[in-house]
């Protein structure tokens, strides 16, 4: 397929991203990108392991393993790897009580964690959540606290769904950042801590494993700041310029996630 | 009143800021701050030329002296030096046609400007038009531009509204700058242009003029960055962590501006 495939020898496990990689988000809950389905059940019976790292906190795990099982892909719960379950652990860590502003959707993977009396904000792609009011509320709580707590869940700048590229939660992030004059705490991608979860609950070492991910900085830049190699798609939010990203260089471009495992199952 | 007053000397002019000085902003218009329609009067009693440097971005010039003057201010339009007629300024000498993220009163100070196909984005104070559709919409457009161009109506991170702090225009500024990787060009206070036309309009140099402002960034280091003095008010949005500002340090604090107006008068 490719010239110079070292890049996919030596390798026990794969961590993937979901919107744009596997499907294009949209509005009725995605479209599986073309040969996506059939590359999650080549992993599989190859033998490598295989987890989700997303950002997604539009739902609980358990809904976003619904929506893909609908798509066509043979994905558990369990190998999934997203930000609100890490952080809650954080939360707990800290004794910190949230004041949540995420999507409708997301809020029952904090239903084990005391809201009352809020010490930190929690902030995930609230998408239509993202109003003025509450973007406000939000605001209104950090700028009261004595040392104001903002954790992200992700910072991504943007994502494409099915209409068009929408704002991500880094996006407003920013915004009550630079309101508050405080820097966010962001669990997800890119942050390093994430990326170790993913990897201990694949089971590979990070030398032993490939990020594949449309997203230059978050997917890529982050896993290769953990050891691993990484891989950029030419689907989702990938655009061209990318290629000339002045500090990440992925390990290799590849067209798609199909085009990725061919490549990948060939040096096996 | 206050001990030392030195920095009350010499004065021609003064350049007062809007809301939190004259008046606290609120759904019905705002209430005006006590003490503050009488200091107007006094100070064009006294000869001292007055000039309003506001960031006002909800309204026209000629709705925003309306509602001044039905809060019992004698202002009138020219009196207010505002960013959107020097926007206005900016596009026509660039030519550049604007898409508007505005409050839909502001939108007539643009009705001579070419809207169609727009090669940059407005972005003003645009409260309830912070929706989540129209930011996506701003964000589109800017990122399909080969090179975004942003012009940001002011960079204030909040502001103090009768029912509670509200996030200014400059946190949605940061909110398109990081999603589209560009920095806004900034129309209004803190930029030292928009000061000297200020200047120009009250027809005192900054020698001779004191910015009377509640912004410790916006209004007061704004206004030294173009050699005059300043005074942050103890009303508005100021806070008292204010006077522990890194940067910055207001010529001297006043519990208002009748105040201010009180030890001015005193040393004419």
């Amino acid at each position: 397929a490719m010239a110079g495939c070292g890049w996919a020898r030596a390798v026990r496990g794969l961590l993937l991203d979901g919107s744009g990689v596997l499907y294009d988000s949209g509005a009725d809950g995605g479209v599986p990108i073309a040969g996506s389905a059939e590359a999650v059940r080549r992993i599989k019976a190859s033998g490598l392991k295989l987890q989700l790292c997303t950002n997604e906190t539009q739902a609980t795990r358990e809904n976003f393993v619904r929506k893909l099982r609908a798509m066509g892909f043979d994905i558990s719960v369990a190998e999934v790897t997203a930000p609100a379950p890490a952080a809650c652990r954080l939360l707990k860590e800290r004794g910190l009580r949230p004041h949540l502003l995420v999507h409708d959707d997301l809020v029952p993977e904090f239903s084990e964690i005391d809201k009352t009396n809020p010490n930190c904000v929690v902030l995930g792609d609230a998408a239509e959540n993202f109003t003025y009011a509450n973007l406000n509320e939000a605001f209104r709580l950090l700028i009261e606290m004595e040392k104001p707590v903002l954790i992200s869940l992700g910072k991504g700048r943007y994502y494409k769904e099915t209409d068009g590229l929408k704002l991500d939660v880094g996006a407003y992030m920013k915004a009550l950042e630079y309101a508050c004059d405080v820097q966010a705490e962001v669990v997800g991608k890119p942050a390093k801590r994430f990326f170790e979860s993913a990897l201990a609950e694949l089971g590979v070492p990070p030398e032993q494993a490939i990020m594949i991910g449309d997203d230059i900085v978050s997917d890529v830049g982050g896993a290769q700041q953990c050891g691993m190699r990484a891989l950029q798609v030419r689907t989702g939010k990938y655009r061209p310029s990318d290629e000339n990203h002045p500090e990440v260089k992925p390990d290799a471009y590849v067209n798609n996630l199909a085009e990725a495992v061919d490549i990948i199952l060939q040096q096996l």
